[in-house]
């Protein structure tokens, strides 16, 4: 098996970088990946091993992290670029990169949206508006179990948020089977892990401040939302999403309350899963008889997906987990590189 | 003052029961408790202190924990006592206590249900039915925000259920103003610590099966809901409630989501619950500004309730906290006593 | 009982501010005390209340906390004042808080040291060196158990560090009494929980980097050493501290292994602990057959003692624990002011 | 690369049983591991993915427990036995296995004392004395950096403890090459998580018990003390052992206290340790600059070592840590069935 490709990862120092980093060490089809921060000051002898201690002793050799520049890409043969840089960047980065022809994998909310009313909440102030509207157009939603044909002909794909994923792997099979009645409206309760908020320290992730306690947090209004809304197809009025901080480093549980449409059964709703996934590595359908729990999926890619049906037969409780560093963020950064170079979508992430 | 009253545990041992020996023997109106276990092999020298080395050095004298037996509670001329124990000693033990003229407070499911068709979730093969039926008429439900009158007079309280109280105080005042669709549905999705699981080992309770996850358990099903139905007016399909487990000792936050009638606003709802927790001292209304977290009220008795209603109006999200261990339990068991007694309800318990 | 002393707190907003103020609301003899913040841009409407809802609810009308002047401090007319400032800051408040006549509490590192080459860790830049060689002399060491008299006298007391009073108060009374081979060595393993490292957030106390780890810093060189040296009479090379960083928000527990001296006996190491805590409210010596934990000194101000002599009777392990906060910080603090001011050492602490 | 190599595992379903089972599946040397449980009741239709849905999903088919029985072992021609089984079992089986022609690796105490009065601790009955005595004669002590001769000649391998390994791992290089006082005494104090007190429920692994809090046990007497005698050669009061149980799942942390030999410097220890380390894959010297923590070794094979001297050049601090479900049990026990099988050491364990 040739690894003949060269992948290289700007903001190589927060929890995605990391995770990318580590995956990517391990990925048969690709080679040490190349390191970069943002930041000039970077590029100083500066290794990742120091800061993630997890990583020496492997034998590759350090992995240093340089400061990010377009020529020390070329140079160095890049192929595809993973953007785990904050919105603004990656929406200014991605249309470089694809001019330069790179692919580009981005993991921040800069290209997931399709509706201009969507991405208000993002404030992007584009340089070049007609460059970054015309990249809007042709950027695939980072979903490989929804989109995989637009990702293998995609140059730029918007890995999809975690929470998002997490709720969208769960509804779309029955709202695209018609299943569930959505006038009735959606409710997605989800709970996550502190790494969601990312690495940079402040009041909402001191430990003392989280350990032993739990909290709502953008309760209307969450960025997230717009995702949802699009790849699902819902109006603004009929999804109610309420995120909370976990007191846990990782993964995500949303519970999710739908009523079903007619007379639809515990038995068709568990097919319609298992059939809108058959065949689908990184989705484990429980089905109606158990619920995931947030340690299943830890430290994997899965996303699993149970649900409960209440006696009366029409409300459901719907269940999805995933690590929200994996399957929420790198590992389907990885998931989405590997549709994207026509690779098995298992690749490097068992 | 004078502490007159003497108290008795039954059930010292437990989490609820711990609770309750620390705060009575604190409360400036009672003697020291006296506490029992149920086991016949207790009584042979074992004192509190030992299972909770927290007791030692208050100057107290120790906490003998002894067998129990009528005749131990008449001869120390026990006044009011806690029962700490299964519904189903509950069930048979507050009959007794009664007949001996004690006054109960309650801290099981046994006695919280006035509807036949809601008790039978807990099973209960009562010796003596007709005793039995007489005693679910008269039992004050334990919630003494709604039901200071009936508990002032009643020698029988049930102490409410933690995840029920902190559902019903949130609900109460909206759904007896009319202010909220209950015909759209109520979703309450509820978040525990471990102590509301009890003290017992178990696979459920292992740190490690705990530690660093999340879980819904009883999705469709759980024991509390016949009171939350009860206390609220609801019909069993406008109700829908999920307990999750959280990886903390203690702590309880639901968040309910709700939507409201006609053209109820943010500013009516606020005041709706001020002019309903007006004067009470345990409800802390965080108004339409602030949700409360789940470590605000931990080590507290107070409920916290605050709310967010969204852009359209109509969608509600409401979040209510409390200690499980004490507004949700012994907290309460002690301000339900409080109320009995015709003294303040804050006695003892700041 | 009248509550004519009136205190106030500099740095009311930091973790140790926030005991302090909590204690002192329920502290009988005192007036709810004044809040000071160092910064200028206090003063404008800030209230604790909002930065701990903890708070509210009591009936207390606020807490405001206001910009630090000394006129202020005057015009309210504090009796005493608590400095949970950083130490140069206390290093310089506390000589003018004496020239104005004020009794002052100091929970930094400024004034517990009597000996200039142990003061050399802290870098202290006195503006006015013969003001503060003066004070330095007269500044009382804070652990009432040991110097109860010269605290009753003091103006100036420098409360202890949290390390420091878990191994000061554990081996005080062996070493005083010659019990145990000091030559030998004494090591001194602690464990603390996140909030001793204060409430800025950094990369040190990232919830996502504390949880499920545990580290060890400050190998050599802690600024506790100095406290612990002088109070034992130990020689530099005569202690190994070691301190880590535990995975829980607040408790201490330090390991401390010393060999014994001649045929000294198990009998005769507990009953110089009993003796030396006789009277003592606040430390609770477990003896040698149970050793405590953290949890039992928990949210309390105790510091519980035991210990483990091997088969050799040589060799002996000592634990000691309490909660960093309170027996650590704040708790011993108003303990401090009770002896100050000639009231119970128990009072406003149950 | 053929896979001819069968392995077994009795016990599969505790918690070193699930991380082997995890590991074998993705090991390119050997076939799907068969699983076995002691009880009798197992074997009806009982699957390993039912206990850990972490092995749904990865399409090998299910992971059927059965009962253990010689036969079953036969017919299916296992050729390497895990015994994650109770030390007085293992005594037992593996003395069958060995007549039987099985190569084992036992993850229990029974096999890895060499001198009688250290196998005191553990009681051990034996039905076949002389049997017992020759194995005990044989067995190889299961650390691969320090016995790799012996480890690939064995028919017997007895996988070292977990705290044992994190001590014995950092102090043989300097013992061995005399660089450490040992008459001095060596002091362990160690911080182990909670999945090393295994996963059947009990009082000690309540999650309520144990989070938040820590505590020390088996002060004197550890079982592990034997090994780590004979391996480094101490004699009984040299060495005091401390382990602590810490509020994570997993990670052990030791903190070890030596004096230096002579005129030993700090480049000189650090070079004994990468010198004894060269080549070996599993362990990361991280010298005198950088102490591990646990956080680094989680979920990998490593054990890290670090170290700190004092400025007297004397006492010397040493950290070692590792995950003792991994390097301290399955981990290990798979490298050391690498070398037994000749393979190399770090094959499936990447």
């Amino acid at each position: 098996m040739s690894a003949a490709v060269q992948p290289a990862i700007v903001g190589a120092t927060g929890y995605t970088g990391f995770e990318l980093t580590r995956i990517l060490l391990h990925h048969p089809r690709v080679r040490k990946p190349l390191l970069f921060r943002r930041e000039a000051e970077a590029g100083t002898g500066f290794d990742l091993t120091e800061t993630y201690p997890f990583f020496s002793g492997n034998g590759h050799g350090g992995l240093p992290v340089d400061a990010f520049s377009w020529s020390a890409m070329k140079e160095r043969g890049v192929d595809v670029l993973f953007l785990c840089t904050p919105h603004e960047v990656s929406r200014e980065w991605a249309i470089e990169a694809q001019a330069r022809g790179l692919r580009v994998v981005d993991l921040s909310g800069a290209w997931r949206l399709k509706q201009e009313a969507n991405r208000k909440v993002y404030g992007f102030k584009d340089a070049n508006p007609s460059a970054a509207s015309a990249l809007d157009e042709i950027a695939a939603y980072g979903i490989p179990e929804l989109h995989a044909n637009a990702i293998a002909e995609a140059t730029l794909v918007a890995n999809a948020g975690c929470y998002a994923t997490s709720i969208i792997l769960a509804l779309a099979p029955w709202v695209r089977a018609g299943l569930v009645d959505i006038a009735h409206g959606v409710i997605c309760d989800s709970k996550s892990g502190v790494s969601g908020a990312g690495k940079t320290p402040s009041a909402k992730t001191h430990f003392v401040e989280v350990a032993e306690s739990l909290s709502a947090y953008s309760v209307f209004g969450h960025r997230h939302i717009g995702e949802i809304l699009e790849q699902l197809g819902l109006g603004d009025s009929q999804l109610q999403f309420t995120p909370h901080l976990l007191p846990i480093p990782r993964g995500i549980l949303s519970t999710i309350y739908v009523r079903t449409k007619g007379n639809v059964t515990a038995h068709q709703l568990e097919q319609c899963l298992r059939d809108f996934y058959a065949g689908k590595s990184w989705v484990r359908v429980f089905g109606a008889s158990r619920l995931p729990e947030i340690k299943f999926s830890l430290h994997t890619n899965y996303c699993d997906i149970g649900f409960s049906v209440a006696p009366d037969g029409k409300r459901v409780v719907l269940v999805s987990c995933l690590d929200n560093l994996l399957k929420g963020a790198s590992g389907q950064a990885v998931q989405n590189m590997n549709v994207m170079f026509g690779w098995n979508e298992r690749e490097g992430l068992q």
